[in-house]
């Protein structure tokens, strides 16, 4: 079993997808859960391209023991020196410089000569390694490079002291034939390969990063760099949560295995998206809400027999939450009932019945119910009020003026209704913080997604709100054609989902211990 | 040269995405567009579903007749009636059933055994055989049933009378070499193999679909399943303009082209997103919104001076409008001044300096700057108001009462102001429709799209506004803590720039000739 070395370069490429905007100061968040998901190696950052980053490197660096840092650099003094700086502190570092090995770049971009380009990648390695021992050494654009010339460059490299040699599929152009085949004859070509590690770095322009790489270590390589999530220039580098899952999945036919906390998986995901603003896409592999999403009748009635038939991988392994896991159209009784449990609603057959036949009435109409959905209909069937709080009246002015003002209404459990007003910068924040002054018991906010579900005038909008409540992460969906009001409803229904799951009796609430579960 | 046959299957497997949702009547729509892409053949639902399903491939089957109809169906004689009678009309079509082969679906699911499976398989292609000369044969799971069987399998059903043979990864477990090897060890042991045609169907759960359809075509496939966008079960299908486009880009390497018109990829990719309600996320490879923004600076000035240093597709072959490119924190000037052209507005270079600056803070703060943001910028350098319409108020109630009412003050390029009211189901309803009142060359309201851009209660939120004004697609875009004001502002600016770029003087809106380049 091959152990394969991820090297997460999410807070360096990942940083350079177009709006996935993060400061500097919050990279260490990403970092330590980095850390804590496994990772080998971090590149949190350029040193030289801003001193936000450098701090940030510096920062990483200094509070990160346990993963190694890279510290990134063009084949120039000024990059060195700087990625050398900023990485002073770390417990384990290197320094990862790169050149492009391309006539295309040679000939319009740097113009220099191929004598040129492996000169100055030879001084500039022997430079660092005054500094540092570990150099990753990246020929960047190497897939479109010629076998030869990266052959003869790595070479050169190897000899000037690199000891992680790179071969970036920069453009996302090759096809995993071609880079089996570009690692397989570098590492039997170029002197003192046999003491190197060889890493791949691949983009999805062509929607082949992780065949890519998984082709790498067919040829040798034991390092790969991804980001979380896929985030990157343009379409993306290779996927982590794809890559990890491939091998750790199809160890048998890789023979190769990673150091990653695969429990980890999916709550850096959502950090990363939250933070870096970036949303995943519904069908994202791994990490996307429909990803373990079974809408033919077909693969559920599989699922219902043996889990096997239509799953290869254990969503729950990875932490993601059943309830991640959306209901629609062809969504089983079993399943209904189950989320609904989830909510500390217990349901007999009859009024199962009731539900189900008003849940096919629902998903019919916009295919996906949300929660407040459901438990609303739940409420219809049991004639019981199964939520501590329900939002019984809003009213919000949205527009041009200086603030935005919202009214709430809430109807507690003991049947009182009482209204709160607040105002903020934009309709939403008027609405959160009225719900906070509502709901005593008021969990963090923390993340509100907005999505458009249909196209015209009048289109669904569908809200989802993430909410901590005793250190634990709950969600709340829903669905309307006022996207503000599916926002107070999402979070409203987070929050009760929160209340009840935690078995915490509000006061006053009227509610029964058992229907708490 | 292999000619690689297109099989869509978005209205079928695609449909089957959780929260993909068309209305049966409007599968036309999409159908139409397909055809005028160039698909070779399209699934348009499965007959025996549902009555709607029935209905719209028989609408299909009888509109479009230069494109081959499959009409998909369980190994179940009533299945097999209900889609040769769907299918009736069509110029030309092709009976496609499937059957399990993997021991788990055998022993968990369908309970058969292997050679029940031959069996069935046999008696269904003789029954289908009788209305229909086409017949696909599919077995699915395939990659998990071992070579062996696979093998056995489909000589059986060439024996019967099938003339496609489909090998579906229908859980996305494969790896590249495992499918072309399954593939070419197929084509090789089963008799009668050459007189047939072989198809692949890869899902994208370990993001292998693309890669693994490429394998297929080495090993001999010649017609590809694909779904616009990738859409279907769990993480999707094989993404159609993935695969054609990694089948264009690297004819060299592949031996293989397709049929499709390229300049309508991504006018079908959007038309599939809109209609079906599935957004496409930022990072796609090909039609996201990012697959073609370059963040890096080093990557732009490679850009600068020769476009193919760092792209290796030109996105406006495939109908992707430049001005798609968002622009960011590392836009040089002249990706700037020319956006600002694309709204008709001219800078000097002293002007051009004042607006980069202001840019620059923007594009900090947020890291996207929106094309509303950038008019103002340009507005504010040149002392001139070059947009037709100005949002000056904006008022709106959001809530839970029945209908929402906003009120809404516009500036005329002439510098009179006028304010319009309307009520709508929903907040941005009612701010559409004041929109149409005040702009009389009111252009037709076709999509919005909304984000979340950050986390946090006081978040921004960005809206993208399409319409149509006179044939042509318009968007506008905009970035505000207030989404309502954000999509207001986004549906002016699509207003101004339809009416800036189709060259139409308004009436007294004072512009001169030359700014409406």
């Amino acid at each position: 079993m091959k152990r394969i070395q991820i090297f997460d370069t999410t807070l360096r490429d990942g940083e350079q997808s177009p709006g996935a905007s993060i400061d500097s100061s919050r990279k260490i968040v990403i970092a330590r859960q980095l850390a804590k998901l496994g990772i080998d190696v971090i590149e949190p950052g350029f040193a030289i391209s801003s001193p936000g980053d450098f701090a940030a490197i510096q920062q990483i660096s200094r509070e990160l023991h346990n993963v190694e840092i890279a510290g990134f650099a063009r084949c120039v003094k000024a990059d060195i020196e700087s990625a050398i700086q900023a990485t002073q502190d770390a417990a384990r570092r290197r320094l990862h410089l790169f050149i492009s090995s391309s006539d295309i770049h040679l000939n319009f971009q740097i113009r220099k000569s191929r004598e040129q380009v492996i000169q100055i990648a030879r001084d500039m390695i022997s430079f660092g390694k005054q500094f540092v021992d570990e150099i990753e050494f990246s020929a960047m654009d190497s897939t479109r490079s010629g076998i030869e010339f990266v052959t003869e460059l790595v070479e050169a490299a190897i000899g000037a002291g690199a000891t992680i040699i790179n071969l970036p599929d920069t453009m996302g152009y090759a096809i995993p034939s071609e880079v089996e085949e570009l690692f397989r004859t570098v590492r039997r070509e170029a002197r003192g390969a046999d003491r190197v590690r060889f890493s791949a770095h691949c983009h999805n322009d062509l929607g082949m990063a992780v065949a890519n790489s998984l082709a790498a270590i067919r040829g040798g390589a034991t390092q790969i760099e991804v980001t979380v999530n896929g985030i990157g220039e343009r379409a993306g580098n290779c996927s982590l949560e794809e890559l990890v899952m491939a091998i750790e999945t199809r160890k048998d036919a890789m023979q190769a295995e990673t150091g990653i906390v695969q429990s980890e998986i999916f709550e850096t995901s959502r950090l990363v998206s939250r933070t870096m603003r970036f949303p995943i896409a519904f069908n994202k592999p791994i990490v996307g809400r429909n990803a373990f999403q079974h809408e033919s009748g077909i693969h559920q009635d599989g699922l219902l027999k043996n889990r096997n038939t239509y799953e290869i991988m254990d969503p729950e392994a990875m932490g993601i939450p059943r309830n991640m896991i959306i209901l629609g159209k062809s969504s089983g009784r079993h399943a209904i009932k189950h989320r609904l449990s989830e909510y500390g609603i217990i349901v007999n057959e009859e009024q199962m019945q009731t539900v189900y036949e008003k849940f096919i009435v629902a998903a019919d109409k916009h295919k996906i119910v949300s929660d407040v959905e459901l438990i609303r209909m739940a409420g219809e069937a049991t004639d019981t009020q199964p939520d501590p709080y329900v939002l019984t009246d809003l009213q919000v002015v949205s527009g041009t003026q200086r603030s935005r003002v919202a009214s709430v209404t809430v109807k507690e459990a003991s049947g009182k209704e009482r209204s709160y007003s607040a105002v903020g910068e934009g309709p939403v924040e008027a609405v959160i913080r009225c719900i906070q002054q509502a709901i005593p018991a008021a969990a963090e906010f923390e993340d509100l997604e907005l999505h458009s579900l249909s196209s015209g005038e009048n289109a669904y909008g569908e809200a989802v709100v993430t909410i901590l409540y005793e250190g634990r992460r709950f969600r709340g969906t829903s669905i309307h054609k006022d996207i503000i009001l599916a926002s107070a409803q999402a979070y409203v229904a987070a929050c009760n989902q929160a209340i009840l799951s935690s078995g915490n009796k509000q006061e006053g609430d009227g509610l029964e211990e058992e229907s708490a579960v």
